[in-house]
């Protein structure tokens, strides 16, 4: 109820500070006979991890995971699964004079007013840092449902501040450090960002996510709508402050008669939907994309107020993210996984597994 | 669990279909004393009621909203309110061939899917006839948080599909049949309506939900963050296929030195934020948009298949909005008040009352 | 969260006073195609209905049940199911100065405490009417569960008052109006309820709930024991103030080489276990025993206070149960099935039907 | 919902196996600003420890708990406070052949059917190891209650077997190894359990659990009333099989003009409700006492049968406590103070502060 919890059957508890001894997360609801290992979470946790280009903060963790519980003889037991990752580097002096003042635009004043106190070191729970738990949450769940229901989940960059990147294919996402789906704008991109580290500032981005191989039938009608658990999820993340589903904003200015997209015997002919009528997935790709916004750890100044409401100069050093939406893609992916695998346990609770099982309408699973 | 309950702590359960005996739902959680009656809840309801004006459905319902429960003497008593609303209109033999059919773009097939079965009476559980009692439990937490906090709700159409409507003032929004808040595009927007009527389609909108007087602190850091609470809220609104929060996708390009609000001793200098910084509430207005997609109960004709996955063509006639998002804002604003009613009592039941009385820092609620 | 749903997966929402226009539930997740009539409730409702003896409360209620959403074509669709149970013979009139004291042993004080106010009428939330609509709703359960499991479930009085009831067989509990498994003790019973009416007094009693054909697996293993969950369901009931399973009380002074149950080849050789072991199911029946304690509304006079603190007499007039276990029977019955309903959709979600449908190890469901 | 959380608002996530690296758990929704220390959880811990007497288990557990999150400058923060027990004594080999075979009594064969496998190493999730958490859960909500509420827990054993152990006075329950409240019986107790550890067999115990300084209004009306998530959380306990509040099982021969206890203007006159009314607290002391089977891992022989369904010896071995009832009764205080807390905060989240803080009727919190 305090929200450290995701799902209800696939249900994840999140805990930990940037700054505190470790960080983590509970899995409680993973079906038995799951084989797994460290080695199946870690490689997700490596393309989240900071460090990794210039690009992205210099702190240096290695972000390591250990399987504390739920396993036996490398398969999961049904009972819950404590994945631990222990905070190595942390440098708390560098957080200037954000004890006493509260950068623009961050979680900083509104933990304190919510809480009458906080942990300043590194944004204590606010910090992105938290995200890593949810990663490797992400990826037990990404592991089951590629082998129950060969569901799959990939994502790119598609914006970087004001510069369009274009899409050429999937298979360039993991080869350049910006999740962007083409070769031809990297060079782009890297000169973008030297620029903006020059000039202390941050930059929005957006991100987009998707899943395939999805089984029909997930989500339920009223509020618990595929796309409405979707829609919190992507939310969640730090910093996002837009989601859109398939068409999107752009459906505002479509007619009903381009917006539907066509059943026919061969499948579904478009998916303006975005994988999901009525709160409930069709089978075709589930689809989504994430605005989020620049980071407020700038270098630029701005003004702020202290704890007793005076005009104060807030300093940001340290290290941080120029653009936040460089490792959200991991991230978006792994909450988009959490979705589907609750859904799936949902769906089953309450209509068996006859449904997810049976021979779609021939060609529909377009 | 199977998606008919909303929040956690004032937790609003939906029942019924669009052409069943009866719709409506149980509030539990509400806090005992508020006083309460039918003529509290019903003025919501009629403002989304159908059959208002020639640019929304003809179906003619009362809407009466009857308290069947958890109210004692003219106040709420601390145990469940039942709202019970009866259909009275329901003309089952208005829709053609959709028994066996699918119309693109609409929860016949997925609810088929998902169930193996479906009620096809007016889009059955997926009818936005179901949003009328979120609607009267709306009005419920509104005249709460109104009394308790000062907290108000307001909405209004900020665009109807290509006709981007100027913002000119609150006051407009209730003398037109478009929620607009102007005077000066009511003309054209129903100029535009008439055509679209005439053309046996439907269109998009956009819708801007607001709340003011919105105490500090609400919202869970991690996953039940405000902001994600909105999305998932405003998401679930039939229709819906993109939610904004604050700036939204403008965030995209904009730099740090740009989004992140100021605050000086008179209060934030801006609200990009739009009233939610880390997940929680900073004082500040809550601002969000939302994308309506055209309704899929269009008479222009549009391929599909039967059950049996062959080819067909899809007859809709009956009464239907030709644009849905008419309708949406009181709905949007019901939705926004059940979650920052919900974040009242989570806030409350952690951290007391303390943090919600408290003084805030000097001008800071700007 | 203010606890009126029971159950997190076949969830079900009750609602109403005792003397309010309507009594009622709304059960979410109930598995689709499920043939349902109010046919299929109505018989369980007759059972605990008031004014069927001379022994019982003389309110005469015909308990009518009615469904207004979630069937459809006489089949379940998988949408929430509202049974509404409408008050037709509240005398409110009756209840003398209970406005202003409180009745020693009853609920009066203590809500009156938690909210500052609360309805009178008949024990407005309290009254043990409100257990009505939780029969009706494991009426559902018990259909589904006997259709997909072959799972039963029976009850009866194991004692009442100071007399030990015999159990000589179930075909007699449907024959005599204390739900007593013989034939030998009806009179005495009889007469001691006589007796207790002329006195104007109340008694306690035993009664005994047992559930046949239960899959093995259901529970989980660490907090929602099934056991756990059944305590819970039971302890809820209006005036249980003690649960056992299986040995129950009697395991105190057993020793372990008594107490655990042989497995043979043929099955458990006893069952002091009561059908769960872990808080897990293993296909034996679930046997469970409760204390039901004597009504507080009484006509010998008790001492008490009103609302200033001050001493003051209670006088409780109206149509009471001198003892309210004879019809706590069916109620017992209907909250054992609503455990299990629920643990069966949270089994499946994690495990899948598979253990649920698996050979037994041969014999070993006793 | 797979089960390994407790309660809603004050949750509490528990994790880890008897022999795996480590158990602990996580309590979201603690509030903030309390002082806390590992300080104030080990001395709870090291009254439930093992191998503190000949009695129990000679299993050599230092039991050290580590506080991973949640806690900044010695006051927790609001977020979730993750406390970590690393497992340092396990003996895996010690188990025989109970990979093979089933203890009577056990959970050993219900795990295996629920899930298809299981962790068989000291009886894995399902060892009464996993209360150690609970324990440290229980000392954070207990340190939280005392100094808001003065609310206090208490316990002691009331029966070992065969030997009713009379009530001297609480001050005596910490000078001896079974937490029994005399001095006049501690000889023959020891003298019970060192003939039964000869024996090779174990014994059932009883245990009394009180709450004293119980704020007046805690406990929903319908499902969650307090008694019965008492009897759901001592229920929970590993080898609980019987629950009773107040007069228990003793009310069945009760009539109701004894059973109702009297309000004067000094406060109740007796407590056969054991604190709840109504499933409400009435400012009582809560009184509850539970059955404890006795333990399946005894050396003396029993029949059991193999995973293939053959007949089997079973050969118990290592180190097993004769009696699990001695070091029950920490944790039946902790269960009763998470369901205390957990109801503090339901209750301020729908009724504020106020009924919490207001002036009792004079006297009635006897």
């Amino acid at each position: 109820m305090a929200g450290s919890s995701f799902g209800s059957l696939f249900q994840v508890t999140n805990f930990g500070e940037s700054h505190g001894p470790a960080i983590g997360c509970v899995i409680d609801g993973c079906p038995p006979g799951l084989a797994l290992s460290e080695a199946d979470i870690q490689p997700e946790l490596d393309r989240r991890r900071p460090g990794t280009s210039r690009h992205v903060t210099q702190r240096n963790e290695p972000d390591q995971v250990r399987i504390l519980s739920g396993v036996y003889e490398g398969l999961t037991t049904g009972t819950p699964i404590c994945l631990l990752i222990e905070n190595t580097d942390q440098r708390s002096k560098d957080y200037g004079n954000l004890l006493d003042t509260f950068r623009p635009g961050h979680a900083d004043y509104s933990y304190w007013r919510k809480y009458g106190l906080r942990d300043p070191r590194g944004g204590g729970r606010s910090s992105a840092r938290l995200t890593a738990p949810m990663v490797a949450a992400g990826a037990v769940a990404r592991k089951w449902l590629r082998e129950h229901h060969g569901t799959q989940f990939r994502g790119c960059m598609t914006q970087l501040g004001p510069v369009a990147i274009a899409f050429e294919g999937w298979e360039h996402v993991h080869h350049n450090p910006f999740f962007a789906a083409n070769t031809s704008q990297i060079a782009e991109l890297e000169a973008y960002m030297d620029q903006l580290r020059r000039d202390g500032d941050s930059i929005g981005a957006r991100i987009r996510v998707e899943a395939t191989g999805v089984p029909v039938g997930l989500g339920e009608p009223l509020f618990d709508k595929l796309d409405a658990d979707i829609a919190y999820a992507l939310m969640g993340i730090n910093a996002v402050k837009g989601v859109e589903i398939g068409a999107g904003f752009g459906c505002v200015t479509q007619r009903g008669s381009e917006h539907g997209d066509a059943l026919t015997p061969e499948g579904f002919a478009s998916n303006n939907a975005g994988g999901v009528l009525g709160g409930i997935s069709t089978g075709q790709d589930l689809v989504a994309e994430i605005a989020i916004k620049p980071t407020s750890s700038i270098r630029v100044p701005k003004p702020s107020i202290d704890r007793a409401g005076q005009p104060n100069a807030v300093e940001t050093f340290g290290r941080h993210d120029p653009c936040v939406g460089i490792r959200a893609t991991p991230i978006a992916e792994a909450m988009l996984a959490l979705v589907v695998m609750d859904h799936v346990l949902r769906h089953r609770a309450q209509c068996g597994d006859v449904q997810l099982d049976q021979p779609p309408i021939p060609g529909a699973r377009a």
